[in-house]
């Protein structure tokens, strides 16, 4: 094994959430466990000078290392690149890497293929896309084992997508979906704001981005087209609600005539048979975040409202570990031949 | 002052949840404050024998008090009775009382109109039904006032109707509802389970009765169906939250072609002209359910989205208070021919 | 009652947590229900121009009110004005405020004697002492009421001082207490930062300012001491954890000989004799601060640790009630002549 | 390694908190992975039948085992077993095991040396002691290693004794230790109650066991006269707070004369010198226990309080992870010459 070469891997954005997460994962990851992984260099913006210890003291391991500033020198010589950064700043950095370094994207610069969606609601020039790093969605996971460059979905769309797109892909349902999501507070990032703070956050749910706003909205349409080749209809609405990670999605669609429980229930095990992170909980069981903490799992159950006429599907993730962090090294493992699992849990940190 | 006669009120179930914050709204009452008002009989079942100071701390002026069990006995002699009861015991109990006494229930077993509903979701023999204690819905305010039995409408039924009724009544939307109400875990009362253990539930999300099997499923359809005199479709899921009160809903609906945004704020405006306890957030806010703990309130917020032809409407309550202790205050308070505002605040205990 | 004056009550600082809790106080005062007291001008510094409605929805009764700047003009022609605002701002606005008019300050800057103690944990210069706001303490009611200044005690001293007076008065233990004091998160204010985010505070508990370099320290030695009139040695520790709002005090300290059980809660329960705010708990029962949110009382319980020879004695408050908003208005109202419990709920918003 | 003998391992109590967390670690235990070790029985008592899926979803690589009864029979033929049990039950259950097979119980019943001490806690007639599990205590490292029968130490006991021992024994304080532990509610256990519901215990602080009554007590102080060598008085105060997981500790003492700062750190810096889990954070920073959830770190912090003449330490764990079924693996790995960190995380799940 002498000769094995060594990965190299950089973090941008560190200090953020995301940042964090693939941190903790790497120092977990067996390639890192067996020195075939190193974790080089972590960048950040304003923190750049400052060490992990005082940032962020849940990595000890990492505890002496510096924080770097985000430029193409110090992200020079590494084999893959994550880029936690704000929307936006993962075009520029993008940019200027070598197309042989595997560049993974955790912000939503390279996730939409429609340049009127992102104009729509980013409100600034498309960056253009890049392949889509959700591996259980059909045909992607060769895309992303063939790619240097992948952007991971966001976080709402991981945990809708997951749980509707067989539905819309079996044909379960009239392609005409109403999602809520409630998740916990990490979404938000990790920046100072008197909305974010915990006294008005605890012991509170709140309604935001109402009325289809919320910049996932495309993004979750787009997935769901993809699957159906056809228009999809989408509205999405976010609740946020007092928990540090987490999201559970909640799908209503109208059932398809002729869907029952069964037919329903055998067309999620069928997309789902084979995957790692994927698990449809057995019947009259509901999905609970708390079971995905800090794993990359999705749950799944799926109902039929036979009165109301609808599907109803739910499911939980970790919007930190599959929604972003774990997301990505999958997309990294995949990337680079590695075990598709290698380093990712399948066990939640519960209770 | 020496002739009014002092009302004499009974709490049934004083133990629970409900009968908790009944006796806490009574306390700050000005009747009660006023020496109108008198606190009587307190029952509970296996509590029976211990005091309030045990039982209850956070209601340091009855500590002293002893709980009786509920006999027909320890509740005559009372002017109002209010039930917090497990449903199926309002019933028998409800039987008992004299057809005078203002008996006010907070549990399921009069909601409900229809006996094949009943027997559907309760699978138990229907009770009937009694004079439905929602005063902001059209035509209720007016037969509570002349009741002295009121059936206090359930938490989500609450919030949810109180937010979708103008959309229906005024033919903003089809009527086509997928309503997610994200709850407290309170809702699930004062019973030991591990379900509902502290560490199930905080830093977790659960769905549950998904699948439209919720009981409360067929009251908003009740209601809803009344404002609309002919059917609507309902598809209702919870959601349990890690907060102890407060009841964020979300309810979504097809856009009747030509709503817009204006109109539809126009027609909530108009539904909650005069009313004390439900507020249309000014445009832009959403509820937030920590605003209106421990008050009696209801916000509310319209949104139109465009893009998917929905309707989204959101509400925030605190499922305690107006929905069930203060909205059975209410009803007592508009039943005795009180002033309907008495003993309940507007405003929250926030943060 | 027509010749009865209007009392006009401003609050400077209202946006913040300690303004925002005098405000709902002060909406369900019977001097305000009954036309006596008037909510005069609401000021802000960066919140200045804003409405209610934005800033503080969870008081719809006032949601058309703006927020004026914190100047002299505007402060004018008021009886009372509460001071919210952060330390070192009290002592300036205090200067220009006309001797008749009741001030009633929540922040630190007249609460020491000491102008050392001052300089030495504020680093500025003492503005001179007011009455102590804590009409428990003993000799400290009487200097309320004849007061037109008044310093609200710090959230820590109110529920340290409260519990470990008794013991120190009556010589139950040596003048050597070790106090740890569990918090909610919104003693920390409403101003934006990292570290109180809802992501770094759910679900975690924080140690902060250990070692004694808390500014509450010298307050609370300045308490007992008082009570002892001979020199209290305090070892404070603060403990963060994930609620908005209560504090649980743990005192610690050397038994006297010859004290037991019997003694102890003999001398507890004569220090709170007539005390409507302070309620020694059954034996048995430790406080829990859900039982006094949004209440302005204190529980408290003291044990005997026989092995190691100490008193414990523990207490629960509300941070925002007792510890400044409710103890603000307890203050005035004594000031004014009113009825000290005048608007002060007994009852805890529990569960 | 087809030599290579599988190491088999049971877990008794399977299906409580430890016995989830002990599995959860497994899991990821590099000799799980490299299939040098098995998952053996799991065993349950009222649970026996049901499958891991229904009672901990968060394992769904187990889901399919089936939890048997706790039998003589069931646990035999394992190399490692684990016990999770109630206390008394482990007595019974570990005096039927082979010596030779490794058992390792979370429960209390040998972690006491003291047949008066025991008697006097637990009421009940004392099993014995088996060597005690906390590898960073001075001299147990190595009788772990050499055990085929230890007792994990308490949770409370753990955060205590990490970050007392080293005061205690290198004399920085007198003996005589004020300790508060604020622990997270998973701590009391996965039984029914009304007490430990979400909604008693979210939003909400609460003393109990005050006065010195909690069974830990007497752990702890065993543990510090171990290094002491001499008496060491210990008042002990546990506070529960609304989180899952964690123990944020102070521990205060009367500081011996001529200890300054920078001799109490150079004495932590050498207690902990070569400790994989234990972690003195930077000066100035406190431990907080969302950095060490899932972790099997303990964070410690020293400050002096010169005012009080007072050293004042702090620490976090994971009450379920080093506090209880991390403690336990570490344990295995050393008593069955593994590597003593593996499977083990240093990294924490924040936020």
């Amino acid at each position: 094994m002498s000769e094995q070469k060594v990965l190299k891997v950089a973090v941008a954005g560190a200090t953020g959430y995301a940042g964090g997460e693939i941190l903790r994962l790497l120092l977990g990851h067996p390639a890192y466990l067996a020195g075939e992984l190193e974790i080089g260099a972590l960048t950040g913006a304003s923190n750049a000078g400052a060490s992990v210890a005082e940032l962020m003291p849940h990595l000890p391991e990492l505890a002496d290392r510096v924080i770097e500033p985000t430029t193409v020198e110090v992200l020079a010589g590494h084999d893959v690149v994550f880029l936690g950064l704000p929307h936006g700043h993962s075009a520029k950095i993008g940019a200027t890497l070598p197309p042989e370094v595997t560049v993974i994207d955790c912000a939503a610069d390279f996730r939409l293929r429609s340049a009127d969606a992102w104009q729509h609601y980013y409100g600034s020039e498309h960056a253009g896309s890049w392949p889509y790093g959700l591996p259980e969605l059909p045909g992607h996971r060769e895309q992303i084992a063939a790619a240097t460059r992948i952007a991971v979905p966001g976080c709402f769309p991981t945990g809708a997508t997951l749980v509707a797109w067989p539905a819309v892909a079996s044909g379960l349902v009239a392609p005409d979906l109403t999602i809520v999501s409630v998740t916990g507070v990490s979404g938000a990032g990790k920046k100072a704001s008197v909305a974010m703070l915990g006294a008005e956050t605890m012991g509170s749910l709140k309604a935001y981005s109402a009325g289809g706003t919320h910049r996932h909205t495309p993004e979750i349409q787009q997935n769901l087209q993809e699957v159906a080749q056809s228009p999809v209809g989408i509205s999405f609405t976010p609740v946020l609600a007092p928990l540090p990670r987490g999201i559970l999605t909640t799908v209503v669609a109208p059932l398809t005539r002729g869907v029952d429980a069964a037919t329903a229930r055998a067309a999620y095990e069928a997309a789902y048979a084979g995957e790692a992170f994927v698990t449809l909980l057995p019947a009259g069981q509901q999905p609970q975040t708390q079971h995905v903490v800090g794993s990359n799992m999705c749950h799944v159950q799926v109902e039929v409202d036979e009165a109301a006429k609808k599907l109803v599907v739910t499911s939980a993730i970790d919007n930190l570990t599959k929604g972003t962090g774990g997301g990505a090294v999958q997309c990294m493992n995949l990337a680079l031949g590695l075990e598709e699992t290698a380093g990712l849990s399948r066990a939640g940190v519960a209770p």
